[in-house]
């Protein structure tokens, strides 16, 4: 099903917006109340590109939520269950954050550019709002703001030949979330080595969205002898790697779920003995063990994928969800990411995913596929 | 331009979904993470059927905020500067909702279901991570969460015949924004006389979402001896009207506005003692007066609508924003909405907005435009 989207005033164009268009986009979709493209025309090109080449990715819609101030670092330690005691400043962590019953509201990377001066990179949610009140709530001395910045990714596993070529050979020595605060040639920007997908990557953080045309064009032309092109974060091989999509997998009005069943239960630190929103919840969730686990779905057939996530059966019951379904050129088959209940094995036989042309059978796979 | 719109696991569609498409739409937006029907493929249609007629629109991304508990009346109290103490159950009121600092987060209509249960009708933020935060962290006993609730608007000088015929005479004296629980021949739903024109009309807030076909179809046919058709809702009517659109006249992240520069001051209620967040903020900024002020714009000649707010110029200072234009048939003229410095008169002259071909003459007007 193809539809237009309407252009208005009310979602945000991204600094990148134009150079975008220049570049063929063909379908966009909205994040964090900002368009974002959603492919160039080939998503099977710009799939094979980002697993064996390089590709440029508009992101800018993954918003930052700024906390700067005395009391930043400790608003930052107590949105997330994550001990931050041992990040440095240069240093990116994937940071889940939860509410007081330990559902999940979003799950961005936090970056530590000072001492008292962090940045969340959010995923599809006002986490601005939710930062905003508990730091007030609480009388926290720190201001919370979106400040300018707009992320474009340079992905794929010719990256690092792209960003050397812009940057120089040290960037060759960045760890995987260490970010750098530099320019190129005046544009200001944090260098980062992240992005979203399992392919490695650079993440540029714009930092003065008045000149995206500019870094857009410069990261096209240092990329153009490693045949760089556009594209954007890809469904296949997130799934393929089993990255989790806040929106998509879960959602807390929606399809709430709790670290444990995200597989991100290694995250929550009690030991460390730091107060964080949802502690009290989260430590009961942990005695009692999760209610569902989050896997893989081998599906049978190359059934049309249904564009939103649908309930998994077992014997006529409810046993999961599968929350995003894609063909896999790679593995030659059709495969899904979701949760089932914690009690099936990866050998369980007669789930069925209930697509809207009838249940098809599906099968418990580890993460990531291989 | 037109560019698809990618339909993909991370935004939900409505229970209308499916009828909206055999019903012919052409492009969508996303709204509370929600795809939402932007038009049918001739917007001068749909915008003379709700001016003159009746049009029924999917609006289910006009999502709910249940608050529901032995606090819920103190938290929705907490949430809004306007004064609920005389609220009935049935009622709705339009209640801003602001921050610490006082800026607009969102503005909801406020459904009070029981003296212990309400519905916050939201506009496009996570409101509900908002309410959340507040309640928890003053430790209220109230439970927040998202209902199974989609509105589908009757709109237009000929939808109370259609409501009536509907649900009988009874609905001719439902005062505006007042509602009422009831059924259509089962299906449940709540039926309130409110909606986002001011051409009057009905929402029907759906309680069922597996019922969604079944009432769009019975208000497809009820509707049909009064040329009832699909629209959306519709923003040359929203702009001549100078009905507020968050996301797109301010949005807390982006363009922080406050009550009393949006024309709200009269909501906000210092004089009956109530608590509420944002009270401190709000009396500084009601005792040093809003900076900028909400006003309809006339501009000159038919430019191109940029699909994104401008800054207005005034001898090359910045002197406010247009944050949308559209052509007005009805006025035979291009108008816009937006915010300019509180001490500019109406009849300045040398304002310009900053279009993108170039600045062009733009003449502050009363709202609504007539």
């Amino acid at each position: 099903m193809t539809f237009e989207i309407a252009i208005g005033s009310n979602i945000r164009k991204s600094p990148y917006f134009a150079a975008t268009l220049r570049a063929g986009v063909r379908s966009f979709s909205v994040y964090n109340h900002m368009y974002i493209p959603a492919h160039f025309g080939d998503p099977d090109a710009e799939y094979r590109r980002l697993m064996g080449g390089v590709a440029m990715w508009d992101v800018a819609a993954q918003r930052q939520v700024e906390l700067v101030g005395p009391d930043a670092a400790r608003l930052a330690q107590i949105l997330t269950p994550r001990n931050l005691a041992g990040t440095k400043v240069g240093q990116g962590r994937y940071v889940p954050i939860c509410d007081h019953d330990g559902f999940l509201i979003n799950d961005p990377v936090l970056l530590k550019l000072a001492e008292n001066r962090f940045w969340l990179s959010v995923a599809d949610s006002d986490l601005h709002l939710w930062a905003l009140a508990i730091a007030r709530e609480r009388g926290f001395d720190v201001r919370v703001l979106e400040p300018d910045v707009s992320p474009l990714a340079v992905q794929g596993p010719r990256a690092e030949a792209v960003i050397a070529a812009l940057f120089g050979d040290w960037v060759r020595d960045l760890r995987y979330f260490w970010f750098r605060e530099t320019a190129l040639d005046g544009i200001p920007l944090v260098l980062a080595r992240s992005g979203w997908s399992k392919q490695g990557g650079f993440e540029l953080y714009l930092t003065d969205s008045s000149r995206g045309e500019e870094l857009w064009n410069r990261v096209a032309a240092a990329g153009a002898p490693f045949d760089i092109g556009p594209g954007a974060p890809n469904d296949v091989e997130r799934v393929e790697s089993g990255l989790v999509s806040y929106g998509s997998d879960m959602r807390r009005q929606v399809t709430p779920a709790d670290p444990f069943e995200m597989g991100l239960g290694g995250l929550v630190d009690f030991a460390g003995g730091h107060d964080f929103v949802g502690r009290d919840a989260l430590t009961r969730l942990a005695v009692r063990g999760p209610a569902r686990r989050r896997v893989g779905l081998w599906v049978d057939g190359a059934p049309a994928a249904p564009g939103n996530p649908v309930r998994i059966d077992l014997d006529g019951a409810e046993a999961g969800v599968m929350s995003e379904m894609v063909f896999s050129q790679r593995l030659a088959r059709t495969i899904g990411i979701g949760l089932i209940r914690a009690d099936l094995r990866d050998d369980t036989s007669g789930l069925t995913a209930a697509l809207p042309d009838g249940p098809v059978p599906v099968y418990p796979a580890p993460l990531p596929f291989r």
